[in-house]
Formats: structure tokens, sequence, C-alpha cells
């Protein structure tokens, strides 16, 4: 595991501007975007060997101007100083991440977290419909959002998925709700729900381990991330 | 959700030759795994605007070149005379899907199914390390392979995931565990463990619905996929 200065080092006020922070987001948010048609074309183009070579060049091309001027590291979660946090690296929400669907979280004054989200191809598990972890992967998510959007974020204790019928792959919409506060514990619920209705139902609890509430004395952060 | 007729069409003997679909297999691996390099750039790339453009022009040339003879659904489970098994857009071990990590499964003749794995930044959660639902990913494959591994396969009922301690990004190792088969339920339980120890764990139960068990009467299919 990593120690603590790594972990202080990858929740960073990073001291950019909001303007910034929106160019970079319009520069970033389309590289991703091409990816996730590329991952989706991975899995079904008849491409011939003479045309996937072709293609690979063009991958390859890509890469060696990606990688001029890069990080190493994982993306981390980054903020500022007028409270704007970024977790573009993370795997189920991160604008610059293609393996996120990605999740537009809505959040309501009531306290539910609810998203709009599309499944594609490369979400498949049992053939034709959405794999059981990726579900999990959304409903670990919104579920987590709910404890965050009240104050208290923690990370995932215990997490368990109970799945209805068959989830389709398309147009999907996940709601989180959190239940109760209990000391560093967060207990939420959630679903997703496809055109005929809830496909899987979760229940989370999220606990504040001490190093991550150091952590957060230590940066000094007390919003909603 | 997909009629008979979709969920039939998904799970299907192509006729395929052993020798095809090893060629397959050596053509469009390497897409897949350039894609997952460029998964990692699209979170960890510093360029400016001039070169992301330069960037994504190579990847909208790639798309093109992709898009030229392609399949526009799920890939489905593929099968040949031999029984030789494909889910190749499977999102936590399918060779043609950069989401997936991919897993390489063994198993084992005691009913054991593991694999080591790698979770690269793009798999990130809270900061640096793997998202919570990453692990549930991971775990309901390797959960499900172990009923699929003793003749039952199903999808699954119920995922429970406990979180022991944070997970690390980097290398990993996931094994499993079939429990019992109790009529159309098989019970199995697994493990996420780093250089630390066990991080996840993880008890599931899988459901062989009638729509399923026709669908193999149908297909004539009696492996273990």
């Amino acid at each position: 595991m990593m120690d603590s200065l790594d972990t202080f080092r990858l929740y960073v006020n990073d001291g950019l501007s909001d303007e910034e922070i929106a160019a970079q987001a319009a520069r970033y948010q389309p590289l991703a975007q091409d990816l996730r048609d590329l991952i989706v074309l991975s899995i079904q183009s008849r491409g011939g060997d003479d045309d996937i070579l072709a293609a690979r060049k063009h991958l390859s091309d890509a890469k060696s101007i990606l990688e001029r001027d890069r990080e190493t590291g994982p993306y981390g979660t980054r903020f500022n100083d007028s409270g704007t946090f970024r977790t573009w690296g993370n795997a189920a929400i991160g604008l610059r991440n293609p393996i996120a669907p990605p999740l537009d979280l809505q959040f309501e004054d009531d306290g539910r977290v609810w998203a709009d989200f599309h499944l594609h191809a490369g979400y498949e598990g049992p053939a034709g419909f959405a794999h059981g972890g990726v579900s999990a992967l959304v409903l670990d998510q919104l579920l987590g959002d709910t404890a965050r959007h009240a104050g208290a974020p923690g990370m995932t204790g215990t997490l368990t998925v109970k799945y209805r019928q068959p989830t389709p792959l398309g147009d999907l919409r996940c709601e989180a709700l959190l239940d109760r506060i209990e000391g560093a514990k967060a207990f939420a619920m959630g679903t997703i729900s496809g055109p005929d209705g809830v496909c899987v139902e979760a229940e989370g609890v999220f606990i504040a381990p001490k190093w991550m509430r150091e952590q957060r004395e230590h940066t000094g952060v007390q919003g909603v991330q």
C-alpha cells in the first residue's frame, strides 16, 4: 500500500484557476470521448490484418504525441481555492477516463443523487446484457456520492448488490439515497433501472478511515468531495 | 429487455475453425492493448491544445479505418464445434475489450479460479487506490466463473463485497472458490489480494434463469462457458 506521503500527494490543491480548469476540460474531454468510440470499434470492427495494422499505426502516432509531456501516476483528487474538485481519472465518473461511461451526477436538495447514463457494447457481461460488475461499479459510485454529498465522505466498507432482472445495455438510470449516518459510517441504498423497471438494487456502508480524516484535516478541505 | 430471439442471436455457434479464431486473436488483441495504453495517456497527458488536436486527428483516422467493416451490437458469446468459447467483448475478461484489465483466468482441478492482474491508473476510485466498483467487477467475474467451471453457469443473483483495506493500484491477485450448488443456485466466494494481503472479500449467488437454461438446450451447448 502507498504510504501517507503518497496519499497526501494525490489529494492536492493544485492552485489552478476556474478558467484553466474549464480550458483543460474542453481540451481533454473530447479525447476521452474519441477513445470511448474506439473501445467500441475494438470490439466491433471486422477489419482484416491490413486495416488493423493501418489503424494501429495511427494509434501509435497518437501515443507518441500524448507521451511527449505526461504524468506517470494515478490522477488522484485535485481541487482549487474556490472548491472546484476534479476526480478526472475516476473509473466511473472521470471526465478524462475513457473507461467511465461517464456518469453525469445530479445532486438533489433532498440528498438524492442520480444519473442517466448509457452502457455501450464494452460493458457487456452475459451475452447481450450489462456485466453485473459494471452495475456494481455504477452503484458503488452513486451510493458513495450520497455520503460525500452529505459531508460524510468515506470509502466503501460493504456493498451488497441484488440483481432483480438482467440489465440491458443502452440507456439506464441510477438513483441513490443516503439512509443515515452513524459515527464514521454512512448507510446508503440505490437502484439501476432500465426500460422494464428496476434491474439492480444495492445497499452500501461507507466508512471514513482515520487516514482519510487526517488527510482532510491536513489539506484543510471541508467540501463535499 | 431484449426478447428471446435477440438473446439466442447473441449466443451462437459461428462455425469458425480454431485456426481462424487464433488468427483473429492475434489480429485484434494488440489493438485492444494499444487502446489500454491510450486510456492511461488520456488521463496522464499534459499536452496542450495543439498536441491534443493532433493526437485526436490520428484517432479519427483510426476510427475511419475500423468503421469500414463493422458490427453494431454487443459481441455476445460465440463458440464453435470444438467447444472454443469467445466472450471477447466482456468488460472484465474480453480479449477485444480495452476496458478489461484483462483477466487471464486460471482454472484449477480443485475448482478454484484465479488470476494475477494489473490495475492501471484508469481503474482509480479514492485518490491513488482502485475503485471499489472495479474490485466488484473482478470478483463478480471470477466468482461466476467458478460456477461456470463446475458446469453450473448462472447470472449473478446477489453479490456481497467487503472491503478490508484500500486496494492499491498495480499488481493484484484474485482467487475464487465454489462453495456449493443447490438446485439452480451456485454459491461462491473469493478475495482480491495486494502486497499487504487481502483487500477485498466477496460472496456471490449465481442463478441459471429459465431463459438461460432454455438457451443452452436450444444451442445444445454443454460446455463450461
